[in-house]
């Protein structure tokens, strides 16, 4: 968020995309799917994560993924590659996603569910991976039922202090890479101590998408996401 | 930066911060101090190296910095430990630090440095540790010599691509966490070949913190940036 400019835009801003965000989510709950928005610092392994996640969930599940960046489609081709349907937003000089941009992308999506089955209600699953930034997209919600946010172990054990919207709105965290963690002097303890200051509810899960550690929980922790919304 | 208000309050917005940047610039040009700022995604290791260069060049050169964090002066405290004048600045919501406040930062420095020897001008050396974030600080001048990106190996070989704006920018690269390398499958030169792609003339140096990788060309570097500008 730029402190620089006058509150009351800010807030005009923020009340503006608020209202995008529940539009966005009233469409998705009238199709029955489940968005989950996808948040972190660059390179804490949002894409590897989809990767297998779409991988390994799609003989269950139904998915199709809004990728944020702010250039280059480098990361919708990798995720195109699992065989689902990717919608690409390039947000240019935009540190993060807002609701404007995502229902640009669902409109696309749509377009594209009907061209497949007639209607986008088949979906189950639409992940938003956000651009990658610790700050502003915790801030810009864009119709996601729950917010996901990764942080690398690498990182280090202090940054959910020094980053407090980001945990404190996290639903779940994923605590990635944790293969590297013999090599660092990082405590799971700690970072995990730091986040329970801010936040007692959301899920935690260490992960790797090398060594596949934590994976079965993150994948549980999805399933039970959509059950909550499938339409019986 | 927010793509979604106005283009030109934007423009204003960057118009006024780069005027106070000038003014900056200005400040620490009568004082014959070199400003260096440093900018990376949270967690790549700007603190870690801010603490080795102090320790290394203190016998040398006398430095200050200026520190940027959301919240918590968790940062500030550490660097303080190596014996330096340190202004903390907490930019709460704010995703990057802006001229205006790197000037109240300026003018508390001032204050300190001339309690502890009359004039400013004894100083060689500020750093400026901006907020982690790879996007909006890379726009938002706030009056420095030269800018300094740090990018952790781990982050992987696409982030110079994916966030172009901060690696066009960068006049020095250190490609950081250099020690984690055996263990992860990223290429240092299809690194520096994609920050090539975008910028032709910054510096790169492979580092770490931990085995001093690097640290040598980093430390000659900065004493030629300190050199250009010291007063004779």
């Amino acid at each position: 968020m730029h402190q620089t400019f006058d509150a009351v835009l800010e807030m005009n801003l923020l009340q503006a995309n608020q209202d995008g965000a529940d539009a966005n989510r009233d469409r998705f709950n009238r199709w029955g799917i489940t968005c989950l928005n996808l948040m972190s610092s660059p390179g804490s392994g949002k894409t590897q994560l989809l990767e297998e996640t779409l991988r390994s969930l799609q003989s269950e599940l139904r998915m199709a993924v809004i990728e944020g960046d702010m250039t280059t489609q480098l990361d919708a081709n990798r995720l195109r590659e699992c065989g689902v349907p990717v919608i690409a937003i390039n947000t240019g000089r935009a540190c993060h996603l807002d609701s404007k941009m995502v229902a640009g992308g669902l409109h696309q999506l749509e377009h594209e569910l009907e061209q497949e089955n007639g209607q986008p209600s088949d979906f189950d699953l639409v992940f938003v991976e956000n651009v990658g930034n610790l700050v502003c997209p915790a801030e810009f919600e864009v119709g996601e039922h729950a917010k996901v946010a990764l942080l690398s172990i690498t990182e280090g054990e202090d940054k959910p202090l020094k980053y407090p919207i980001m945990f404190r709105e996290a639903d779940c965290l994923l605590i990635t890479k944790m293969d590297l963690a013999p090599y660092l002097d990082v405590s799971i303890e700690t970072i995990i101590a730091n986040v329970r200051q801010l936040n007692t509810h959301a899920k935690i899960i260490p992960v790797s998408s090398k060594t596949y550690e934590g994976l079965d929980d993150w994948y549980a922790w999805v399933r039970h996401q959509v059950n909550l919304r499938r339409r019986s």
